[in-house]
């Protein structure tokens, strides 16, 4: 089968998860499925789910919940009816006592009985709303698929066994469209809401704009402000330092779509 | 010692705490406290924790989250720090198997290792707003202490056991003033957000409003509209419904004053 990008851009959630499924498809989904809410998975053991949610709760902004399913259950039925989160991202990695183990497009016989899932906000989710207002997304147009993520100084509120420090993105924006940027995406807790930094990486321990952590560095072009949002990498993150026997997440960039619109 | 209702409209939390802690005070705390947002408490055994958080989370506006304990940890350290749930509530209530058993006034010697606490959003935090902004409060005009609450005909979204009716409270709005209700509120999601319907009882199923299911009846005046906001009663009525072994709540009406400000 071939896709090419226009169709990808306009495509139907429900499209994009059959061609995961069918392991039909293999790319970062910034961009696809525009107008449609993206979301980070992680999957846990049932034993570790409550003090999981917790640290969500207690962190909003960097893991924005849009749905945790009941132990054992693959279809999140509330925000994708009919999916499967065992197939229907692109690519998976498995960290088994904090260390990448694996990495997997199906991951049917690797989740244990039991194991939670949860979906939580992406950046993806707002760039089409900046992209429609005519900001300009830096790293697309330098060819980067994602916006590049760095670790903070700021410590998450623990819960449990998960702590550890944010992790946030950064996007340049013309200093003259912040304002901008922060009302529209303010308007969206669910994908992060309002930026949490602008203009000063220091303020955030940020020392080397030039080497993300994740993702590769995005240049500010003159005149540029570079904007910080809270990250779902933030979630990953604490999964793994955490070291639990066994925790699932998508592969960075690699999100799952779901049928949730984008309200403006 | 004497408490007059002028010093407790503008008294600090802890105090409030603490008068609760020696049970030198025993009433509702709708209108203590001016400014500060106060909170249903419900707690469960360790083992019920992580469904009833999914059933908040998924149930935002009846039961938004302000804190969760850690299993056996007392002190809400997010919200109040200091202060022990065990004791600083004028009234709690138990319910064994779904069956209200006792009052107490202090649940030290009730509590049983692990349970968690969840402090969840109360109206009583917006309604220093809408009287601020010289709103009418009926039902203090009619000397009564808490706004009337129905069970509706909405069904909450389920997780695990939890499962149930949305619960409202009902407020009466003189028709040219709901706007201004509905803007204070929609800005306080930690508070149940803006009404959830506004002028039709039958569109909730409530056909008598002379009849609440708990508290008093608070009479429409000529002009005012009847509008509606979730409830976090809610809480309670699914976690009666759930028949848990022990489940102990604050009686209605009785709530913790933690000291987040109430940012208006």
């Amino acid at each position: 089968m071939t896709v090419d990008m226009d169709s990808l851009t306009t495509a139907a959630p429900r499209t994009i998860r059959e061609l995961n499924r069918t392991n039909g498809l293999d790319r970062n989904t910034s961009g696809l499925c525009r107008g449609f809410v993206q979301a980070n998975l992680v999957m846990l053991p049932e034993a570790d789910a409550f003090d999981f949610l917790r640290f969500c709760v207690q962190n909003p902004a960097a893991c924005p919940i849009l749905e945790v399913t009941a132990p054992g259950q693959w279809e999140p039925v509330l925000t994708a009816p009919g999916s499967d989160l065992r197939t229907d991202l692109a690519r998976y990695e498995v960290y088994r006592h904090g260390e990448l183990t694996e990495c997997h497009n199906d991951i049917r016989d690797v989740v244990t009985d039991g194991m939670v899932s949860f979906l939580l906000g992406c950046s993806y989710t707002f760039e089409h709303l900046l992209f429609d207002a005519g900001l300009p997304i830096r790293q697309h147009e330098q060819g980067i698929a994602g916006a590049p993520m760095y670790i903070t100084n700021r410590s998450c509120v623990p819960a449990g066994r998960f702590r550890g420090e944010l992790v946030v993105t950064m996007r340049p924006i013309p200093s003259e469209r912040v304002t901008e940027a922060v009302q529209l995406t303010a308007a969206h807790p669910e994908a992060h809401g309002a930026p949490i930094c602008i203009g000063s990486p220091d303020a955030l321990g940020i020392t080397d704009l030039g080497h993300p952590a994740w993702g590769e560095a995005v240049a500010l072009e003159d005149g540029d402000v570079a904007v910080f949002w809270a990250c779902g990498v933030t979630a990953t993150h604490v999964v793994r330092a955490a070291e639990l026997e066994c925790a699932i997440t998508h592969s960075s960039g690699f999100m799952f779509v779901t049928d949730l619109p984008v309200i403006s």
